[in-house]
């Protein structure tokens, strides 16, 4: 039996990982979730969806006795907060799933210049393995600091990675247009996420300077084997869940669009949550809405000599505590999709 | 192995039913899918979200080769269609559930004075069984024909239930207040299921001559062993799915918040599947997106005499195909909760 | 030229009525627009809709100097807060239009009962009037504070006061059921506004002890020249503006739905604002988006005898904003009318 | 006294154009509504939004007799609809302004390719003005037939336009990726405007082959005086109106954002519906929601050399009806203005 520990269990990418784990079959527990906010509340009158599921409660951090209760840590905390755990926990002897962007990125620089904050432990920075199964599957396995991806990122390299792999595209076209729904801001209330500023509103916001901009570039620089720079672009739409990452690349070389969702299909063919959308379709939000799958689709604008590439995933799914799910059944030798293999919710 | 066929599978109540049953952990098998629209057509190229889970098409509808097909049918047809196939399916020793009205019913002229239609097989609406468990999950057990409860039905009666039971209430008192998401309107478009229409709007429908108000009267009359009568306004609201509905009754005698809550705790405190919230918490829709939950709660407003109760139900969900696999499971001899134990999606 | 201060002009109802008075035809003057939180700013940079509209900046409250800035004070700020600064404005000889609760009610210990404040100026509850012209247009022409009605109140009276004033209605029978957008909660970030609280939800919130539950009842007692208690359960629907209200009155004798209608139509033949609907059609709030109309419409249910009758407004238009320029114009001698003939905006 | 008649006034466009006119304060007259689907009803049942406004009824079309009742048209029918009717109307010394796309394009084949209809009356798009004031204002002023532009090309052009006339952007590089409500698709219900399917959710659609393509292009070719081709991705997201074009265009000299905004209001400074956003600040649909304004913004992204730029429109108001109104009131010498000081409607 595994035992799971949940650090900032209360918000949106804690809660749906509990929605998540209720249903794995695997022998897993959820041994602990801690909670700043409602510690010593039952999790399901915090949570109501999931009443019926959990009598426990939020309980408050003592990172010192985590090592008792449980055999892998899930930090769903912000940045900054993570590295102030992440040493202490792993020198207890525990695994860590890290919702947090602290060691996703390789580069200490990178991450001051674009988080700035001063990293405190830059050595596992190059020890962890970023969580993306579709790019790290073995060494997800064997890691003890997983860093789960962003969900722009996942989208983003998802879309893109196959066409840089392949060379077709000129790696410095490369421009992310991503469509959000505003759970990604976490449940905290404020301006930002008023139903009256949201609804029947659309929006950028962090142009150029959104943190996510540097994991994309690290991942597809990583394929490429050399160094890329991405023009990214988040926008909030009407919407709780969901992310739609529109991907614009400039072709080196003429393809149908064909051809080009063939790149599609042979990258990802033994991929069990890349769904790729046969010529003419696009994906949508919805189709993934809840889920741990991302679907990709395209179209080539041969006037323009541009592949148009879209992924859509949910952003607390695929995005966050799917891909948590998933790497946990790497790590613990699960099936990779236990758990997982429950489908969108349309309509 | 227990093989069952879906009639009208392409609809929102039959495609619900589907993502609901590929994660059925019992011995049954979707053998097929009609779709009148999409006959010939990959069921997951029509419903994108279950890519990856079904890769068999919608079929035309061949009735009498159902019993080579099938054990069980599921009719997912509107009213008329329902009764005009349910006769020769039943002729041929196969089981029904029929998510129609057709069968709802008990007596033909209130059906005929209701729906304006002649019903043209009334002695099957006394032996169908009306397909809420909790009032009937016996006769569902060894049931040939059940008849799926409406979803405002279903969310109305459960929450006037107990209270009519008790016999605390006044039974010429209740006024059912219902808000409901579009689903429940089906996937055929229409001026009314437009977003543009939908969106920033409320406005009541249907009112005093809605369908549902007799199927709600016959079940709260049967609890009473009297006749009752109630006045139902069905609404709605900017949501694809959810219904609260919001019941008023008049009390005949005193009673605290606390003290009726208690009737709902001891009135459910076996069912699997209905949630009764406490004492100053009510149900929200949301709670239960997605799932077959059915979350009740009230507040007595001792001024004015009356209980405000409450229930929060996924339309397509407990409304519709939760029920369903709720009633397909006590039919096979399945767990009740086998396929369903699935929290709703928050945030 | 009538100048015009509004205290507390960066809320939703401050800012609506900046929006109505920008268009208003008549001599008078924004003079005046404060705000704690946005002190110093750019009214149009913090309300990017007032772009090129309005150049001047929010101010701090000086609440001595008023008298010589302006004519008239809009008061846009909670209850409790208005009745400490009522009394000195007054003493400054100038009018208000109150906004809050503070001077709705005529009885002190109601108001302390309700909103659980000490009143500190109750000798003004009996000479305020309460601002709905449909019932004190005279009053509001030379009145010194006028109280505007609160949101759920305008619609809840408007629907049902032309059967209570018949006679044709059991008084304790009346029951209010009321749908909202979000907007009456105002711009402060909670819990409660979080868009992913809000979308895809329905619930109902303070059953039985909504303050506007005496408003309502005070004012359908006057009509009825006997005291009222209603029931009134307010409900939070997927929507940024608009109130649906649906009010359930029990009838003392038969009338036909034309009949009831017909009640309306004579009842408010004269009335600016208020548009009955004709018979089989229902209000919705759309239809009166932005504007400052209440549509209203009905359906007797002749098997249960009631009256269901509807009002919808926009809550910031003629549930607020609309209502005080309608009372300016009344005061200042306006056509009723002007600034606020602007049709809802559909779709 | 100018009368308008209105030819498909029940549509979208058409009852935001009567939304508009019943407040526009010059010396014009809706002397004729034509409807094809509700010719005969009362406008004000049809649209109820406009009770109380306008008693009159939607007539069927006789085109012979326009002449005889108005003194200009406004088309607002399909396009290929339109070009059948247009010859007629001007033969009857009758100016038009068109809603739909058959003027707007100047060369025939273009016109072919993109919409897959022979043009019939070729002659015509030469003379035929398109009506962006931003461009063409004094063609517009003495047009006999004004080509009303499309709501895509209206943003794009609006947003890119500047930046290609200075010369500093690659003229090959233009992406304009954008994002919708769902309104642009008219009140006639189809599976894409359902609303269970929008809800929730974000898909582009027509990559490559939308056709406000050959628009923008033509207008932004027209400005840099020589061929643009534009990569153009349109995607739905859950609004009923709005939209956000956001604009990518590579850099050939470095620039500042607050030089490039700079560029923005020198260009626009004298333009009452363009509103220039300062630094750091990005236009959202919602502060134009309901109005004629269009609002831009923009960022350099200096680390890919490119400028991200940004405009907001309502797709029905600047995008449709309002530039009607606009165009309208240069063409019979009201204010350009008249009618159309309206801000939106926010929160």
């Amino acid at each position: 039996m595994i035992k799971i520990g949940i650090i900032g269990a209360s918000g949106y990418s804690g809660s749906e990982l509990l929605r998540f784990l209720v249903n794995h079959p695997g022998k897993l527990e959820i041994a602990l979730c801690t909670s700043e906010t409602y510690a010593g509340q039952r999790i399901d009158s915090v949570l109501p969806n999931l009443r019926g599921f959990l009598s426990s409660k939020f309980e408050a951090l003592d990172i010192d006795s985590l090592k008792d209760r449980v055999d892998i840590v899930v930090l769903a905390v912000p940045h900054k907060v993570a590295m102030s755990f992440v040493p202490q926990i792993l020198a207890q002897g525990l695994r860590i799933v890290d919702f947090s962007a602290d060691y996703r990125l390789e580069d200490a620089e990178t991450y001051e210049a674009w988080y700035h904050v001063d990293h405190t432990s830059t050595s596992l920075m190059s020890t962890s393995v970023y969580g993306l199964p579709e790019r790290y599957r073995d060494c997800i396995r064997s890691a003890q600091l997983v860093a789960n991806p962003g969900c722009y990122p996942t989208s983003a390299i998802l879309a893109a990675m196959p066409f840089v792999k392949h060379g077709i595209v000129a790696l410095d076209s490369i421009i992310v247009d991503s469509k959000s729904g505003i759970s990604g801001a976490g449940p905290k209330p404020s301006e930002n996420t008023h139903y009256a500023n949201r609804e029947s509103n659309c929006i950028a916001y962090n142009i150029g300077v959104h943190r996510h901009t540097p994991e994309i570039e690290q991942e597809l620089s990583a394929v490429a084997s050399e160094p890329i720079r991405v023009t990214f672009t988040p926008h909030l739409v009407p919407m709780t869940r969901g992310i739609l990452s529109t991907v614009y690349m400039q072709l080196i070389e003429e393809i149908s669009t064909e051809d080009a969702v063939a790149i599609y299909t042979n990258f990802y063919e033994n991929e069990p949550f890349v769904r790729v959308l046969p010529t003419g379709t696009y994906p949508q939000t919805k189709a993934v809405l809840g889920s741990n799958y991302c679907d990709v689709g395209l179209e080539v604008d041969a006037r323009t000599r541009r592949i148009v590439a879209m992924a859509a995933i949910d952003n607390l799914g695929k995005g966050a505590a799917g891909a948590v799910v998933q790497n946990l059944n790497l790590m613990f030798g699960f099936k990779e999709t236990d758990g997982l293999k429950v489908p969108g919710m349309m309509p």
